[in-house]
């Protein structure tokens, strides 16, 4: 293994960024209106939001992050060097085939030969170079007319990411691990997870896409017509004054449905997709357990995602956020989460991560929509 | 059994009620500025103290409360009822001994008949009118010229209790329960409590106490002489314009002495001490795992110390206090103890309540005593 080159900004490479998403798994430091994305989870000084900038940033001729109209004021805030410009916001939520749809209409418009990669903003990567290297073979790849995504190698068999099958190799200059892809797979149980991941075809699909603008609006136009072709619409009128007339028409009406239904996996299907392995570290953080994998490990086992002189611990292992500025004491308990936040609080074990929302459920059938 | 009589004020006999202790196993409810006793630890709406109060009153001629300069205004506040001639505030903490002996001598000074009964502020009793009926034989028993604790039927073999062992029968008229006391023992360990209890010769020391004003004093002039002679001096000044004067001049020097080791030991060796045993329900909520098991049952095995509707769980079990207005969030954990104030938030199971002194004593050594 050779150590990977420095990046370098790609000619007519626009990364976007949809920021949006609730993380309720994740309350109650996420909420509604301070979503997962906003937050710093890793103990960087950092958001995720702006961890992904960081990444991005030196790979691309432009950075573009797609958000709802709730979050704008606080993407700016946390963004200064985001170009008004590449600031796009969605009046209402209508799922990642329409914010990416919408980042590809308007970067065809402003560049018929512009390439975009789509990467989430909530997501925590380990290795910045290693990513930016198979950036670099996916933009390489993608010049192919394909649409391509970056693959996870696998770690563990794990049950909560669907997976991308991979077949032959794509041979492509500028993409040497580059593959096609055979299939998307749904959240697989324990038993294929493990077959998953034996065969050594498996990646985790991430999420991450990358395609020529003009390749994306061609997908949409044969696989979701009526979205594609309001999304040129809205591309063409953007950069115009008819931008807000156009959206209040078109807007509301977009269907709702995730890029990945919509149209990598009918193009998996026609043999349009590539993948390219990632081996860079990557979580998703969905919950407290993989937050508190990926934190650096705590003092005597206890993990502490904010300021370490408010927790004042006794044998206490776990993960512990104290973010209200409280004393956050912990005697003799195991693996235990606990977030402390202004007006909730949240104590449960590692192993139930995973059920924190329904508690959010519970408080919106309550009628306590102001704490989630 | 019959059912107990109904309480009747006993003529000439004055509760004393020391209200001092830190409580600091029940922080961070519990702090030096806001002690357990001024804290409602059962549910009901009233204070340790005013259960106290309200628990005396009827069965006294007065309630006389003995507490330091720093709660005078709680106390207060949380007493409309008690006289200002019944406030005896001390200037600085000089444990029981000075405490009890205080109320003795300034008792004495206005009514040398006057008979004592000394109960702690923060304890927790069962049933109020089998405490009274209790009370009502102690003071009976008192007649004869000794100390008469009311010493509780064990209900389990305690090893956080002193022992009080009895043996003949005191037959006196009033008192037909009454038995002479043969020694008291300390906190035994946990097979020698087994003994205690199985031979059905011991109490726990509940530290309740009951005499005549004048046979205190007599027993301090001969077991602690210079605590006497300065105490009876106290007593002579209290209602003079020399009070504050000869409390600077004696107070700051008086031994710091338990009654217990002080008084009631040596008084016991020597015959001059009765037990008259109650079986009301008794318990000194040391601790959070104490206060669980003296709160009523939670729904699902939770109990909740406080608005039940800032609590939101889910297989929960153990004890809550959510005393500081934010919504306290409970997922999976079992046996748990989270008490939430304002400013400091603790976890731990409840079988290592105990230990919660420990974190207090870090906190102090931290210098964080604005917690403590």
């Amino acid at each position: 293994m050779t150590a990977p080159a420095a990046p370098a900004p790609l000619s007519g490479f626009h990364a976007v960024v949809p920021a949006g998403g609730a993380g309720t798994r994740l309350w109650p430091l996420s909420r509604s209106g301070q979503p997962k994305f906003l937050h710093d989870l890793t103990g960087t000084g950092r958001s995720l939001l702006q961890g992904t900038w960081d990444r991005l940033s030196p790979l691309a001729e432009g950075v573009c992050v797609v958000t709802g109209v709730a979050h704008q004021a606080a993407v700016a805030e946390q963004l200064p060097g985001l170009s008004v410009r590449d600031l796009l916001v969605e009046p209402a939520p209508r799922e990642s085939a329409a914010a990416i749809g919408l980042a590809a209409a308007v970067l065809h418009a402003r560049d018929p030969e512009a390439v975009l990669g789509s990467f989430a903003a909530d997501h925590v990567i380990g290795d910045d170079a290693v990513f930016a290297e198979a950036v670099h073979e996916a933009v390489a790849a993608a010049q192919t007319g394909r649409l391509v995504t970056v693959g996870i190698e696998p770690t563990h068999p794990a049950t909560g990411f669907g997976y991308v099958r991979a077949g032959s190799a794509l041979s492509v200059e500028g993409a040497p691990s580059a593959l096609v892809v055979e299939e998307f797979s749904e959240k697989p149980d324990a038993e294929t997870a493990a077959k998953y991941v034996a065969s050594g075809e498996y990646r985790w699909n991430a999420g991450m896409f990358v395609a020529r603008a003009a390749v994306v609006l061609d997908m949409l136009d044969e696989y979701q017509p009526a979205l594609g072709r309001q999304l040129r619409r809205l591309g063409a009128a953007w950069d115009t004054p008819d931008r807000t007339t156009v959206m209040e028409q078109v807007w509301p009406r977009l269907p709702k449905i995730a890029f990945d239904y919509a149209v990598a996996e009918p193009a998996a299907a026609a043999g349009r997709v590539a993948v390219v392995p990632g081996r860079f570290g990557w979580d998703d953080v969905g919950d407290f357990h993989s937050l508190a994998a990926v934190l650096p490990a705590g003092e005597g086992g206890l993990q502490v995602l904010g300021e370490t002189g408010l927790v004042l611990s006794r044998d206490a292992t776990g993960i512990v956020v104290p973010s209200s500025g409280r004393l956050v004491a912990l005697l003799g308990v195991d693996d235990l989460v606990v977030v402390d936040t202004p007006d909730a609080l949240l104590v449960a074990p590692r192993a139930r991560a995973q059920e924190v929302k329904h508690l959010v459920e519970e408080l919106k059938h309550q009628g306590r929509g102001d704490l989630v």
